[in-house]
């Protein structure tokens, strides 16, 4: 089998024609897919209906410590809470606060907060000229949107199956006083499904910022999102790590239910050193009285405990497995051996990464929508929406149903194939 | 009778001897008991026990237009939980925006957007060299701690039963282009429990500030919470008279079910012009992709509509008057002829105000607290919490049961004369 590159001008012409004809095919479906977002389906989200029993009018609303769970207070959550999530993330309960429905929010008003009124007395980041993120490459749009809202300047950081090029990152910080945070999923990380290695994270907690107010802004989003019984990541936690290596206040740690119950409806939090727990409490308690406590022992309840949150995961893997499973196959299928782009096979998390000849991503990705396909904005898992070479794609296999996701991978095969060998004939002539 | 002022030294001492003893008494039952916040009781709550059992896993958590509450999406929140929200606000449902838990989070980030981003494309506050507000006084601690919190300038304005004093609020705004805003709550405020007038409102909607970013911060807390059925207040609608008068972006309007449902579990929201609604969206939607929106169809279940709602506060209504009338009472009882304070009888909210002879407020409030009942801290109705003539309490009635309120009004009342009696007598001596 000859890759695309080795093809001759006529073969490629040829495979165009017939390329074309397929894409045609698929127009006439009128498809109306979407693969652009890491939404869990309906399937998923039904995995969390008995959430909805274990609290009613019958139900005693009460904390072990008295708390009445409907009235004001609790600021940092209530115990059973912070103690569950304290197991979720691998952290002690009392470095844990228990926030609302969405862990964006908590890294929006982390950053709002530093640029409001600084971190641990340091100066607020508005009233400096220049403030910087290293921003891991691809990386989260969400996360970009944040900093660059803030007119903070992005560095990309490119990553590595390890994690970002740690070398780089080292350097970058020591030598740079304005750099004052970096954008981490370490685990099954957005897009790639990466997750950072054991010399990573120790690398991580061993940095050494010229600026005393540099934060790692550490979104364990997928920490509890295996697609495996057998093969999963497993992290040296950050927290720990950094007390070990003498940097205590180093990471803010961030991580949510969203994905294990309801995206809606669920509880995030945020786990860092005493320290960091202070100075954000000293601001916390002037923003709200309390976080929804009801749906935090609704959360509880449901769970019982970490092993409960376990075994609800392996539904969710269950339900998930077999759609990357589905994206993988078609992908080796239709583009193993043609030579015009490599994807990663990811453990967990929610997305995969397609990395596609340079040049080539906008325009399969705008190929795929023409025929009723949307993938992720290509550029979209850059700063600034720019992806220099142009070949970053990510792809959201959870939403669709398997016999829909099916059709949305061969299509998107498809247009790679279209495009890729659009450009080489370009090229060649 | 005599007032204390009419009392001669003698008739003062005695007076005084005879307190001393009545208040060793109250020490020798190691109250412990707390009229600070405004904290509905557990018979309060206890009335919307019933909203546990709207949603359970065989209920369809999907929204009329199809949208799944358990997922992602619906950054304004749904179309029922608005239109719900509008009937109660008295505001077009597309002019609303519904949030998490807590108004007073959104009112912090409303403040905070204004900071770091400006409004509607003025300079960002943080880039100003002075921002000043408006705080009509006495007022809602956790308002101005928020403006206080952002380094922001507070200015007193005297409240009358009509509303803040306006001639002054029309001056100022007019006059200073730093003056940003004014806390106000409109409807039985807190703590006095007056009501805006006709007049009042009809002069907040033309005001002509310096500033084109001035905005109104309009906590309208209490617009549900009548303590009668015959007489209540009834405020004309901001937004809507801003709009006649031709300064539709004027007002940022607050309003949450923390005091209808459950305190930690409500739903809050905010409403204001499109050209408002534009500007905060531009921003909340790098902050969240939405708020909790099983919550906002529970509540929507629960009330079914607005009459509902009504239906429901009667029966808050019920709980909370006894309160009011036992504790206006027994200051009347206790304090009527005196001479030594006046204070008011509101027809809703949460508060009551009691105005003490100038210099008493601080030492009647530490008397309270050495007999076990907590009031909210003197001085805490002032920006800094500084009240010049140390006059102003707020009292708190809605937590303490029936028998428990009879006794701490009683204890206050005795603590109100013994310090004024001893502040009278070391005037004469």
């Amino acid at each position: 089998m000859k890759t695309y590159a080795e093809m001759t001008c006529e073969e490629l012409t040829k495979e165009v024609e017939q390329l074309k004809k397929e894409y045609h095919q698929f127009q006439k479906m009128e498809l109306r897919l979407n693969m652009s977002r890491g939404k869990p389906c309906q399937e998923q989200l039904n995995l969390s209906m008995h959430m909805m029993d274990v609290l009613d009018s019958n139900s005693d609303l009460t904390c072990e410590d008295g708390t009445d769970c409907r009235n004001y207070g609790a600021l940092t959550g209530i115990d059973e809470a912070r103690e569950l999530l304290g197991d979720m993330m691998e952290n002690n309960p009392k470095d844990i606060i228990i926030y609302g429905n969405s862990s964006l929010n908590v890294m929006y008003d982390t950053v709002s907060r530093a640029y409001t009124h600084g971190i641990m007395g340091s100066t607020p980041w508005c009233k400096l000229d220049r403030v910087k993120f290293l921003c891991p490459v691809p990386g989260y749009d969400r996360h970009f949107a944040i900093t660059e809202y803030f007119g903070i300047e992005m560095i990309p950081v490119p990553m590595t199956p390890t994690g970002p090029q740690m070398d780089l990152v080292e350097k970058l910080v020591a030598e740079d006083a304005t750099i004052k945070g970096i954008w981490c999923v370490p685990k099954y990380s957005n897009p790639q499904g990466f997750s950072y290695s054991d010399e990573t994270v120790r690398r991580f907690a061993r940095l050494k910022p010229a600026a005393p107010d540099f934060r790692i802004f550490w979104d364990n989003a997928y920490g509890m999102h295996h697609l495996y019984d057998e093969k999963q990541d497993y992290l040296i936690e950050i927290l720990a790590e950094c007390k070990r290596a003498g940097n205590p206040d180093l990471v803010y740690k961030f991580a949510s239910t969203s994905k294990i119950t309801f995206p809606g409806s669920g509880i995030a939090a945020l786990a860092t050193s005493p320290n960091n727990m202070e100075d954000i409490c000293n601001q916390l308690r002037r923003q709200t009285i309390g976080h929804d406590k009801v749906n935090q022992l609704r959360h509880v309840r449901f769970f019982g405990d970490i092993h409960g949150m376990v075994e609800h995961m392996r539904k969710h893997a269950d339900i998930l497995r077999p759609k990357f499973e589905l994206v993988e196959n078609t992908l080796e299928e239709e583009l193993g051996g043609l030579g015009i782009g490599t994807w990663t096979e990811p453990l967990g998390g929610y997305f995969m990464h397609f990395e596609s000849l340079p040049g080539c991503a906008k325009a399969i990705v705008a190929r795929a929508k023409k025929a009723g396909v949307v993938m992720t904005g290509a550029g979209a898992t850059w700063p600034y929406g720019k992806d220099p070479n142009d070949n970053s794609i990510r792809i959201a296999p959870s939403y669709p149903s398997l016999q829909d996701l099916g059709v949305a991978a061969r299509l998107f095969a498809l247009c790679v194939k279209l495009v890729s060998a659009e450009k080489l004939l370009a090229e060649k002539k």
